[in-house]
């Protein structure tokens, strides 16, 4: 793109009108032609387009910057939001980056960036209210008009007492209503919900999900008030919260974003899939067990994918079912027992009806009656281990308190495998004087 | 539970204090339980636990309660969320339960139930504030203090004009700073953000995280104000949104609950079991042209399961990261090829890497050295296949404008058995005579 473009009035025209929709734009295109646009753009346009920016992308597009642009849009940007993009950066990138900011800027970020990755402290923002308790609701009043100008989005107030810490809340329409020569202390409720700082952003979702708080205040430990987390933030945290999940269960690492370098998808990716490899052998060799036999009766190759795949798409089901209900907290431990029950009792009536067309299949295929019944034997055994353990895994991960989504789809096939052959080629040995 | 519990008195404290906390303690109970409890709690409590109650659970005990009871507690819900209730009951049941209510309720209920399941409308709350432009800054600042006493939530005003189209929007702030006798349309903004009420409650998510509103109003095609969605009820939502998508990539409903009965699981379940048979099948059928081979070769049979496994579990690790790329909107159309053929690329280095060891083990374990190398290519070729199609189907079917969660796993298994099998039978009957 040339540095003087007849369509740079119009690109200007469309960051002033619809930042957001602009910056959406921008996270289309290809990363090297979204600086060029940048560098050409008025640089109070282009900070606010970074508002607008996923922090992914924002860390890509600030990495590929000429050093001093950077420096001049990192200096401008709400350091909560600058916290969230250098977490994207990789750690050696980041040290260097930082270095090139303001001395308080860069401070101030890493205050944020000591806070654990997703907890309420590095998400939260310090764009808040607070006054102290005794001061008169006019002189608030009066304060916030002042504010006004600056302070662009609470509609909760908090009060502090001497030392900081929080000891009531107020609405806006709580100051409207009120008389001018009240205290606050005598119009604000005390029974103020807040969270730790170091709680974790799922656990703050669910808080706010759960009581409908559209913020809450963040305290440390000695109840002094940090920073408010808004519902609204939270929406995408919890998109990402859950997609990492799925990532999660088929052993590839939360933090492995689409456009994350090759480097990092295979060095989080590899290790479980040697853990795969081991699990994939432990069926071989279920397999290699039963070798003469297969070596009589060949067509018992050609049923093991079957089995297999079967199984483990019958557990896959239960596991997503179960996750689920595991994210949504609809699972109360009372109720965890009746749950895996539940699925077994599914995988049994599964197995009942995919073992027979199975078995049918069977016989018509390659005519012979006990291969069907084999088959049949062995999808019934398998379909049913399946709703047991694709229930009982993550149930028992977060009994333990592990992650239940890490690698579970990995354990999981694993077993399905396991009892698929074993019972598939254990049926057919039983039955082997009838099958040749 | 006796009628005349001496816990009683502790109970009712409890749901006095905190009532989201009891509604939770609630849920962990078995559902029985839980309803003779809500049966012993004066009325006006039980009506506020049930606030707090996931919907789900909320229709469970609904459907088991009294129906005196039912009726006292369902006509003193809030509409919006008597409509989500009602969305989780079995259709005929929804009807006759309808039927018990106050007429007024009944038809407010019904007429959310026209919104399709998950769009604007379905979720808006009807509890907003909305004056005419016309109104003076006092005049709204004395009905607001007398809507104070009725109305919980607002923090926005909207303005509407007088065939109630919505034409501007209001802090509570810009009313506590502004005069006296201003009239609303010239302290108003007028560039008020608003969804139409067909739209998907995951688009209403994205366009409020996008743009940090705390609340967006809900419109009609003629731009008539019927609600809002606020930030904090989106959350519970968006959660159940991308669990939703896990359960679609294995083939079970995005509908299905933990405790959904077990008539529902097997509905939308074992369709999906049978599709994914047939493409077992595929994969059988692939074996079975080699059956001759594997008869003289019986040790091929023992690496199909390793094959198989490994393409599956490295096409998954693609797939769940271009799931989630395209849930976050972090994949603009232009970068999609380049996507593909990054996945396709890790695809072929892991299979360089998982290949060589698998061949490696094979040489340790069966000796034969041939064997080793083709157990190696037929990785290398499945992994690259894996990582090619884990990315391409989710993709394609966004771009068609399909579901990309529906099913993609199993479509991805199939290609990767099919593929991994192909590959390895074929390289096995190419390299035949150095293997037996």
């Amino acid at each position: 793109m040339p540095k003087n473009n007849a369509f740079l009035p119009i690109a200007e025209k469309y960051f002033e009108r619809d930042p957001a929709a602009a910056a959406h734009a921008l996270e289309a295109m290809d990363s090297g032609d979204a600086v060029e646009i940048l560098k050409t753009l008025p640089l109070g346009m282009t900070s606010e387009a970074m508002k607008h920016l996923d922090d992914a992308y924002a860390a890509v597009l600030l990495q590929k910057m000429p050093r001093s642009l950077f420096v001049r849009i990192a200096n401008n940007l709400d350091v909560r939001q600058a916290a969230n993009i250098f977490h994207e950066f990789p750690e050696d990138m980041r040290r260097d980056f930082l270095e090139l900011l303001e001395e308080r800027k860069k401070r101030e970020i890493q205050e944020l960036l000591i806070y654990p990755r997703e907890s309420a402290g590095q998400i939260m923002t310090v764009d808040f209210v607070a006054f102290h308790s005794d001061l008169k609701v006019k002189d608030t009043v009066s304060k916030i008009r002042y504010l006004a100008q600056h302070n662009s989005k609470s509609s909760y107030i908090y009060v502090i007492d001497k030392e900081g810490r929080l000891i009531g809340v107020l609405r806006m329409r709580d100051l409207l209503i009120a008389d001018g020569n009240t205290l606050l202390e005598s119009i604000m409720h005390r029974d103020v919900f807040s969270v730790n700082c170091f709680l974790d952003r799922e656990q703050v979702a669910n808080e706010i999900s759960k009581r409908n708080y559209f913020a809450v205040p963040v305290v440390d430990h000695e109840h002094k008030l940090l920073g408010v987390i808004r519902a609204e933030q939270l929406i995408s945290d919890v998109q990402e919260e859950v997609t990492e999940d799925i990532q999660k269960m088929f052993g590839a690492s939360g933090n492995e974003r689409a456009f994350s370098p090759i480097s990092f998808s295979l060095r989080t990716r590899l290790p479980w899939l040697h853990v795969n490899l081991m699990t994939a052998f432990l069926a071989a060799t279920v397999v290699s067990f039963f070798q003469d036999l297969i070596a009589q009766i060949t067509v018992l190759a050609v049923y093991l994918p079957v089995v297999a795949g079967q199984g483990g798409n019958a557990g896959a089901q239960s596991l997503a079912v179960v996750m689920r209900g595991i994210v949504m907290r609809e699972i109360p431990p009372a109720r965890a027992k009746q749950l895996v029950l539940k699925e077994a009792l599914i995988g049994l009536i599964n197995g009942l009806v995919i073992g027979t067309i199975t078995g049918i299949i069977a016989v018509l295929w390659q005519g012979k009656p006990f291969l069907g019944l084999v088959v049949a034997l062995g999808m019934l055994v398998n379909l049913t281990v399946a709703g047991f353990a694709g229930a009982l895994i993550p149930l028992t991960m977060k009994a333990l308190g592990r992650d239940p989504a890490q690698c579970s789809n990995i354990i999981l096939t694993t077993i399905t495998d396991v009892m698929g052959f074993l019972a598939f080629l254990g049926f057919a040995a039983l039955f082997r004087g009838y099958l040749i």
